[in-house]
């Protein structure tokens, strides 16, 4: 039997990101059209998973999903929730963009802004950066002490550990590309004056920092993989492949989780006469 | 030339609903599988229009688009938003959901909560349900002295010019139904165990002041289809003419916009230099 997408993703605890090929496709489609044909068939399930998630919460149902998506500059982060998240329901999505925090964010838990933004029983979340970058950015530009970035690896897990209590199924997915493949999406935003407005030349800084953040990413997928919320590394050098995987891993996860739809507390043949006796003009 | 969906379906100024039919396609696809491949081709369009128009707002721009949806229970605010809205970049769109007024909601003035709402530069806002509930069920139900809800319409004209004035564009949505249609979509909840949680026994009630609805509707229709803000009726008994309907008022609506990407304030060359000399291991 193939390999489920979840298994084929999960990063090993021990994590070399050096020796995991952003172009590998251990599943899957093997080629553009073919992943186009699937994300069709993708998009049905998604939908019908979706509803059923969204109908179990409205019976009093408290199961959400957490997609986490990380990954450098250009990496497909936006990508990913056109294509993949975009398959479903838009009414079902809850959709975080995390910037560089404000004043008012700063001056409180680094986790602060990132509870307001769990998803409500019912919604497929979907968080464009997270908490990970607490330990990512701040820990590469020494944003906070060692001392104090260090003792987050504990704190996010043991905030995932109370989301997934709560009834939270988190995916999360570092969008893995080289830095080949960066510079020329780079040099293809600065071609395109459709997608000039992507280039930012900060990007040219992180750029520069590569090896570090591998570094601080590899800590990241080290020390905060568990068991109740695993990561996914995602090759991500080809975009067609890297949105199949994440519509994959989310059709997965939902078909796992299984959602019901509630059952009526109606008496359904009462109502049937009701509406039948209601015929107005 | 054909007329444009906005000319097919504004609402003239003495609108009679009664003559109006829920089934009628003045334009567009005749049957439902030219609509969908109509669709596909809205889907690319409005996928390019979206994200000038995002990225205009990233440049500066201060223009957006609100789409607002009203109409009977099962007349299909849902089935469009999943629909219609579902076919641009979920991080585009910018959905609010207008339930009973909380407490806190009632004790403000009836605008106070839409306001809040309102897209920020570069969204596509959908209200499901809007500030015209406060002339809908408020009136029907008179939830509030006719004093109150009469001085209404012109507030929300006033409030509606000033929308327009910031850079929002309205596009209002009435999805009109026949009573008979209304009828076989309850009975369509009840006997499909997938969808018998949208059906609230409540409906009826609602159902049961049709007559008293309509006048409600068309006295808003009249009083509030302004030239800076019209409304449409949508013939909405047949969903899939409903969907297009929108989606090409979308389409429309936004091509006529003509959403422009900024202008790059960086030196294109310059930059692609440094792209080139950037590179890491």
């Amino acid at each position: 039997m193939a390999k489920s997408v979840r298994e084929a993703f999960r990063v090993p605890a021990d994590v070399d990101l050096e020796e995991l090929d952003p172009r590998e496709r251990p599943v899957g489609p093997n080629d553009k059209s073919a992943a186009a044909e699937d994300m069709t068939d993708l998009a049905t399930r998604l939908d019908g998973l979706q509803e059923a998630l969204f109908a179990e919460a409205i019976g009093g149902g408290k199961r959400a999903v957490l997609l986490v998506l990380q990954g450098m500059d250009t990496s497909g982060k936006g990508g990913v929730i056109r294509h993949a998240a975009g398959l479903v329901n838009p009414q079902g999505l809850q959709i975080a963009s995390f910037k560089r925090p404000t004043e008012e964010e700063r001056a409180h838990d680094f986790l602060w802004r990132i509870r307001k933004e769990v998803p409500v029983a019912g919604r497929i979340g979907v968080f464009d950066r997270s908490h990970y970058e607490d330990v990512l950015i701040a820990r590469v530009d020494s944003l906070v002490p060692k001392k104090v970035w260090q003792a987050r690896y504990g704190k996010i897990n043991e905030f995932e550990a109370e989301l997934v209590e709560s009834g939270v199924t988190l995916i999360k997915c570092m969008l893995h590309i080289s830095p080949q493949e960066q510079s020329e999406r780079l040099l293809a935003r600065l071609d395109d004056p459709a997608k000039r407005w992507k280039y930012n030349p900060g990007d040219l800084d992180t750029r520069s920092k590569w090896g570090a953040y591998q570094e601080a990413y590899e800590a990241a997928l080290q020390e905060c993989s568990t068991d109740v919320a695993p990561w996914y590394v995602v090759p991500s050098d080809r975009k067609w492949y890297r949105n199949w995987v994440v519509a994959a891993l989310l059709a997965e996860t939902l078909t796992a989780m299984d959602p019901q739809f509630p059952v009526a507390t109606i008496d359904v043949d009462a109502e049937r006469a009701r509406v039948a006796a209601s015929d107005v003009t």
